[in-house]
């Protein structure tokens, strides 16, 4: 299924984002991903470290004038090329930023997980509402044709009524330094790091919401790394329909992205699931297994123009702060479980896609 | 990896098995494997037909006095050459002719789930250790070269540390005149027929025993087949070690039998897991994933001829009645999580290999 | 898909066999296997070794008086319960057996390749014809469902039609002692041996005959192993239809058996292809790859029961002994193509499966 | 394996291209690729259509200056920030404007095939040599790390003495109209098109020369796509070390791109193995089946920016146009073969790499 290569619109005419924030995943996935964007092109990079920002603005066919500390961030109110911004920091710092940006009429796309408390997640989704300026969560995994064929497998009917499904995402963590290792920052472990895609896609998948949760915290003695978070969660969720998922999300593991919805027909694999390429989308029949040809184009691209396609066409993105929301309570949740050694209830939700704005385009 | 085709033993020195029961597994996958049996061979059949036990004979080249009626059971104390019993009954009835097998001397073979309560479990074991019978549970996959080519994975260390299994046993029952379908026959839905698999391999691989667990149970209104056992079960697992497990099993789905054990440092995945042929074990790292030629011999032949190297040697099997008490113990725990909405704990075992017998022989 | 497991007919209604020959294909591979068949029993040993004959016979639950020496063969024709011989000898062999077992009034199931030279194959289909028996060449590949469920995929339009076909046959053989490294006995290296199963099976699967091969031989200088036959030879062959074959077949690599055959708008691969068990069928196509599940029963079985039931109903074989007279008339092509260092044009067939017989049951 | 992911070097440092050519390969393919390029950048467009030209002139961020048509080529003489070409033309045009660029002092990178003659291929070498600059033949398959892992395995012992090659590159043409369907333009049907990757990568993989060809040419009567170039071309090679190898091609079937070396101990498969992406390579040894992991960077970016580091340090190129003019010499043995219906020699070459430059940085 080869994807048609539409020529990009001209630069003048993107959707132009400040980039906040220059860690790993910023410099090793984001940029060379964007380099493919269609609608969007990056004008202006904000760090801690302005070498750091100016050598990317440089390497970006940008000038130093494009670079900025995070104390100049509200120097880009005046810059009119600048109608978003992208952030992509530690966790417990989105909620400030979000707010920034909405007071100078930036729309917010923002990395996952949302925020890391709740009153967090839901002070975003207010502030952006209140300046009237979009705020999008950035779920991948919500964007690729791989996840979207599995969906509209599922929506057509070839697996029949869903019955189970299952995913893991687990990953090495083995840099006791790592921010993502310390709770104020982070909001937890495993579970809002990579534990969320499971969460999430499992969500999106199926398009219904769970309505209680059991969780179990691994947390080990003596492990420098998991003084303040968890090494692993493994939990359970019921859906209204019936359906039931078992999640396991780790620090301590080889790398594993995998998922599996289970119908009464027949069965979809996704593995790796939420990898940033090369996804395999296989389906189980009982007369075979079907692996399938899905076209592959960077991810961070595709979510990143449809941010800027709903901001050019004033629609509300796919993956809105709501979406981030609800996956922040039910992480909540699952950590109250863990603690308090029970299932926990959450809202009965029985419409499908309850959060979501409008359709990527294309899907 | 090929196995030596050793010739088998002649067949007047072999231990003769009287079979009971005639139901599809006995005549679909028990009888045409054992044909491959090198230290057994079948010398009765029991059944509630005689016509049907007397057809069996005669193909398997015995004659008409070698079919019995379950009334006529006893009869066989005074065989000589029928040294032990294989009970391939519905489940509520292993009780009964574990125990009335014993009385006559006879060994026994039983099927798994061992029993429908702790209470029946618990009762044959007691009784074969005073009659002095061997008592074994078929537990199939302990018995392959590919499930021991797994375990002998882990034990080297090839993944490191364990951290997380799942495994999904799930398949579709749709006739609901059957007795799996029977509160008291089967003693419970999909979690004792094919969830015990999960369970018991699991357990297997990994040596160690859960000291809790929490479970959801899944039983729909209004449908007929599930008006006594349940349709689907989803259950947690925690062992001493810090290892999690999820678990899911199902009587309304595309027939899945998968299992995924993931370590510090690499991953075994068994699909299908539990099949009775074309097994398959892949082992990921992080240079890639290597999938391995394991020879399959016939699974039911393995087992058979294992229970009678135990009785021709004197050993205790790999998985005595000790080895099915102890998975009734956990699926009664299971059930109870269910009912009670909350985590149920289990007696702290930290032996490995807890209730398992002398090694199969090649392994 | 499953098999229907129907019951075996009663042994004294099947169709008796002597086998003739107690290597390894017979010990490890053929007896086994047989022990699943419905039609067939066998019912005498051939060997030049009576203890080794004994020894089977005792095994198989016959006796002393089942198992003859080579030169005690004639003793058979009184044999009414021996309808037909099983020729497991080497290569050069098969011709005397055959005119012998002709002779006496017996079936012959002569295992491939059928002869060392056309003239002897042509000797072979020539004395069963006068004798009035039946002449069967033992191609496993033909009888198996995952085979004709390849063929069926062809036959039904699915890949469209065929443009190229490519296999491989390869293996180790490294005992320089092995009859089958003499060019006498065996008329050839890996070509008849292994090479046979690729130029039958894309017969086979095409049911098209080539009407010009060219072809390379590899024979190094200095290893022992090949001072009589080749090492490896690899060939191209031109169909009617436009249809192109390249083969290869070795004795000094890792044991690879493998076919695909491309079409217009699909392919299909097998790998492995020729194996005893664990055959995979694979369907490419343009929305992604597709691995059919098959059922996969005792392939020794099927040709055995096959050929007893042309015995039963007075039919011609699938595969008779001008199918094996066909491949001979090939393979001599090739040799000469390799010699001459030219192609070599063989006679224009435009009919399909031009010299099979009657369709094995249930295909 | 993860990439390491340098920061690219500063525009105005990298060399610059004049792209000649805005067919579907370099819309659909270079285009997009290049910009993760790290030390290249595209200074010009030049094409038959003025405003083509300009719309990707613009979309790249140049301006209406940088388009130019093909006779406006010597313009580019006096740019010093364009130091080389890219030539994506019809292959008969490669020869010329290699010649011109030659003459204006420019670097040459010319997409495969090189030529439509050994004669075109000759002049070009000695063009380049005469005037000082580079040329090298755009073989994406000799900069991927897939391919070099395969090599490498290979080089490293890991398959034994190698001893079959095989390769199938085919896919549907069905334009009647394409420019490869002319065989002045294009010099040959799927053979220099595609099957060009299989002897391409074969002697790359090996690092050996066939010293002797053979080939079949099919092409069907009445069929309008095939009235000046061959449908298929199925052809055997022999090297000097014994190996020998089978390639087939084609304008008719489902796309296919695989290739299978086989060596005494173990075998390498790569299926995708000349795509754009999502490459695989698989290792096969009697202990089961590998498939690797290997970081798939862009590959026209990886060529290109090893042509340009080659300009920067003054290195030969890894695949310089004598790399070109061997492969142009053994698809004429190949044609001329299929012509004469006789097997072809060509020069016994034993030095491996013969005709390669430096190897490309990082491998």
């Amino acid at each position: 299924m080869p994807e048609t290569q539409s020529t990009p619109i001209p630069p003048q005419e993107r959707i132009g984002y400040a980039v906040l924030g220059l860690g790993e995943l910023t410099l090793e996935e984001l940029l060379p991903a964007l380099r493919s964007a269609k609608y969007s092109r990056i004008r202006a990079f904000v760090s801690d470290n302005k070498d750091k920002a100016v050598a990317q603005a440089l390497a970006h066919g940008l000038t130093e004038r494009d670079a900025y500390l995070y104390e100049e961030f509200e120097q880009l109110e005046a810059r009119n090329d600048v109608q978003a911004v992208f952030i992509v920091l530690p966790n417990n710092q989105h909620r400030e930023y979000t707010e920034r940006a909405a007071k100078m009429g930036k729309h917010v796309l923002c990395e996952k997980p949302m925020a890391t408390t709740v009153e967090d997640a839901e002070a975003m989704v207010s502030v952006c509402h209140q300046a009237g300026v979009k705020l999008m969560i950035a779920y991948r995994c919500q964007y690729t044709p791989t996840h979207w064929a599995a969906r509209d497998l599922i929506d057509g009917g070839e697996l029949g009524p869903l019955k189970l499904m299952q995913s893991i995402n687990g990953q090495m963590q083995d840099d006791p330094s790592a921010w993502r290792l310390k709770l104020e920052q982070a909001g937890g472990g495993p579970l809002p790091d990579v534990g969320l895609y499971c969460l999430n896609t499992l969500r999106f998948l199926s398009g219904e919401e769970p309505h209680e949760v059991f969780g179990y915290l691994y947390k080990p003695d003596g492990d420098s790394r998991f003084a303040e978070v968890e090494e692993a969660v493994s939990w359970l969720m019921r859906f209204p329909s019936g359906l039931e998922a078992t999640c396991m999300t780790s620090y301590s593991t080889l790398t594993t992205r995998q998922l599996y919805v289970l119908g009464e027909k027949a069965a979809l694999e996704m593995n790796p699931a939420f990898a940033y390429e090369n996804l395999e989308l296989t389906v189980k029949r009982e007369r075979g297994v079907e692996k399938l040809s899905v076209s592959q184009p960077d991810q961070f691209a595709l979510e990143l123009d449809h941010f800027s396609q709903c901001i050019l066409e004033d629609k509300v993105p796919f993956t809105p702060g709501e979406e981030g929301l609800q996956d922040q309570r039910i992480m909540a949740a699952i950590y109250k479980s863990a603690q308090e050694g029970r299932p926990i209830q959450l809202e009965q939700i029985t419409k499908k896609d309850a959060f979501r704005g409008s359709r990527p385009q294309g899907h």
